[in-house]
């Protein structure tokens, strides 16, 4: 927790919160702060600052806060990822959280197993707390979107095209012979497959909604390790 | 496992292997392979190919292979890596030899806790069980360097120059206003701290050895987020 990120119910007075529970603990067991300590606070989809302990006891710390700088830009990419392994799925939020992604749409594809829409980490709850410790890893307070969808077909028909008329899209897979571009600083769409890619019916229906399909060389990556390398090729001008 | 990776001891005749174990349990339960089916095999240090499953009972499978491509060319990188949390070692691992780092060493930081050289997986096996499944999913043969330094100093003052003569170093560092560089095509060494960074010291020490101190931008990124991200940034011409 490099970053305590704070909402509304933290807030006792107008620049008084007080902490409680998972940022609590982190707080007093790990950064073992006491009073008279600073560390970094920033609220929600707001400024960062930093927050001094004025007060704690067993359960709770009491932070005077500063809000006095804006939050890192955020990344102009739009996220489109085949639904990932449940255990995958939570590492991927909270990386794409990390790396300043603010729209991510959850999509079906042939080799996303049903059991994946199962898990617990979908409900709102769970999305949540993975973004914000993605958030409060990198230092930013803008909490991102997901979308959820189902149904591979409907979405790439019916709303991928508005997403790209906006923001050109790609498509990672790795049978075509378009290397993946790299230095873009304007919006884009990633689509990302599951684990062994779309299949050729799913590459098609996407390049017919508009993407360009791209590889990234010989190598077979997992999603976790493909979405931080592409997010670095592209936006090398954003920093990564 | 997009490769079954072949060592000399899986031979048992000039292009017939008999596997077992791991490698076995992916081929009949993920893969449900039968008799007759074809999958890509790869020998250690070797040409990738095809091998053709000729027979196969409970605990073993034989395959007929043919070897007759050459593996994904290394990534020319050296990487120096503060030794991370045991949990996160075994991700770094299998990430980096996923994207073809063929040298990692592993130097210890003031911020590495004691602890993490205790783990069962700094020993020789598990280091190779997991770069070996790195090596497996980026469907790659040639098995990486693991060198161990668990003095920081020494290994700074004695060896590190050496590596920096014949590629140039970069250290990542929140604190510089030097951003990290991208295109390389020619040979490099990244130098990538523990959590919480590498202290003014130990920045002052891979600098003076040759290192340049390069930043990330705002973003406070995880290892194994830090690590694809740079690699997609630094190597974009070899396809990330």
């Amino acid at each position: 927790m490099n970053l305590a990120l704070l909402t509304e119910a933290d807030f006792i007075g107008p620049d008084r919160v007080q902490l409680t529970g998972r940022r609590f603990d982190h707080l007093a067991t790990i950064l073992g702060s006491e009073v008279g300590d600073q560390v970094p606070v920033g609220v929600e989809n707001g400024d960062i600052g930093t927050g001094t302990l004025i007060q704690r006891d067993a359960e709770a710390a009491e932070l005077a806060i500063t809000l006095d700088q804006s939050p890192p830009e955020p990344l102009p990419l739009t996220l489109v990822l085949a639904m990932p392994r449940p255990k995958m799925f939570r590492r991927v939020l909270q990386t794409v959280a990390a790396l300043g992604v603010k729209e991510i749409w959850l999509i079906n594809a042939y080799k996303v197993e049903k059991s994946f829409w199962q898990t617990p980490w979908l409900g709102p709850d769970a999305l949540r707390e993975n973004l914000t410790l993605g958030l409060e890893q990198a230092r930013d307070t803008r909490m991102p979107q997901v979308h959820i969808r189902q149904r591979f077909k409907p979405f790439v028909e019916d709303e991928l095209p508005a997403l790209l008329a906006q923001r050109p899209g790609l498509v990672a897979h790795p049978g075509t012979d378009q290397p993946c571009p790299s230095h873009l600083s304007s919006p884009a769409t990633l689509c990302i497959g599951p684990e062994g890619g779309f299949i050729p019916y799913e590459v098609d229906k996407l390049v017919a909604a508009g993407c360009q399909s791209v590889h990234l060389g010989r190598r077979i990556l997992r999603v976790e390790t493909a979405v931080p390398v592409l997010i670095g090729r592209l936006y090398d001008g954003c920093g990564y």
